[in-house]
């Protein structure tokens, strides 16, 4: 069912201080995940590092040779702090050169709303040589993609619109299909026969998520494959399994 | 002012396919960070990954030399897909053994309870050879410690337990001081000045987030430093600039 050559997989590095220190909480990691799930993309790593050159070049380095696309947040504005585009050159090799289609658009949009088009600014028509923009609907300043890599804004909002921007240049993978259920029982009372389900149903992931106090949990039972009528199948097994260890179902959020 | 001597550094782990499927929302990572900025230590890189022994062992190894201390959270409970405890062995090269006083004291709990004592159960006592329970007030399951790593559940709220039993057994550093400001000015119009005062002032880390909409953003400029004199004279020299600029102050939420 997982039939490799279906499989597409991606990773994303976060990029900023603000996450690691705790002044900005992250919203960016869960609606990547969330908008890859949607077009069947395996999300298998991410990473959050600060604004320094070499984590930078080392993260990008490591990971886009292990997936078939990368997406960076963050550092993309015309601050001193904003250094995505010379790292992401360097983890390429290749020059940071200013991009000029992207130039004259920045240009001509500081110029109609009465913005100096200054030097800081048009940092932001800086890429690798080799990269294209990645446009979207909202505003001028482009994300681009450097090969497999996709480098996008740290802003939620502009991030969303520069990765509604990639996912058309994305090839697609099969979808994955879920099922879940909640109930009352204690992890501990179902953990056996669950696993012996896992193990009869390699081809689908089973998850196991306590929700509540200590020995006290509800617990959400999730069934993850891209065989739609197999997660179906396994999703039975639990609900019989559930029912006959005495469980009862809860409504789910 | 940032005296090697006295930086203390962190990573953190998140185990869980939950999170790279967007299921689950992480709330782990913020607590974390802020936890370990009020001890004055730096968490430096944080990385997220699935349940999968060998993505687990790869990042424990590739982490664990590089910090002073990893944190890990998630796949310590009693079912199938609960494998940190024995990765975190692998990694080690250690054997995974039973914990005998912890075992006792599940033992106990889960008799006093009334709850059966099962093997899948008895799973949370398993920890690698060398490694220390670390108690916390939110139940009998405790965190462990191998060396410098420190093990955690998932589940907010016992995850925070266990980082606040882990606290005392840490080495603190110097606490880093901060000073911010949100004024009206675009990124574009400060960027210049604000880099020279980056510049002049290198042992403090000055960040510019924009905080809403393209091109009109109100920004959020902060300073952070270990020297509190000096964090105060650079945000000084900030708030110089945006009168000089012609920003307004604006508060912060």
């Amino acid at each position: 069912m997982t039939d490799e050559h279906q499989k597409v997989t991606a990773a994303a590095v976060l990029i900023g201080n603000e996450l690691l220190s705790g002044r900005v909480v992250d919203q960016n990691m869960h609606y990547i995940a969330t908008s890859l799930v949607d077009e069947g993309i395996d999300l298998v790593e991410v990473r959050v590092v600060p604004d320094e050159g070499e984590k930078i070049v080392q993260a990008i380095r490591e990971l886009k040779d292990r997936v078939d696309y990368v997406f960076t947040t963050g550092g993309i504005g015309p601050t001193h702090d904003d250094i995505t585009a010379e790292y992401i050159a360097k983890a390429f090799s290749q020059p940071l050169i200013q991009h000029p289609e992207t130039a004259r658009i920045l240009r001509e949009y500081f110029e109609s709303k009465g913005i100096e088009a200054n030097e800081e600014r048009m940092r932001m028509a800086n890429m690798p040589e080799g990269a294209e923009p990645v446009l979207h609907d909202h505003g001028p300043v482009p994300g681009f993609r450097m090969e497999n890599v996709f480098v996008m804004a740290g802003v939620p909002r502009v991030m969303q619109a520069m990765l509604k921007g990639a996912i058309p240049l994305l090839r697609k993978g099969q979808k994955v299909h879920s099922a879940s259920l909640r109930c009352n029982l204690q992890e501990g009372t179902i953990a056996k026969p669950l696993g012996v389900i896992q193990q009869k149903f390699p081809q689908v992931d089973i998850g196991s998520y306590p929700l509540s106090k200590q020995f006290n949990y509800d617990v959400s039972l999730v069934v993850r494959g891209r065989d739609s009528a197999l997660v179906l199948q396994v999703f039975e097994e639990i609900n019989s399994l559930v029912a006959t260890l005495g469980g009862k179902l809860i409504d789910d959020e």
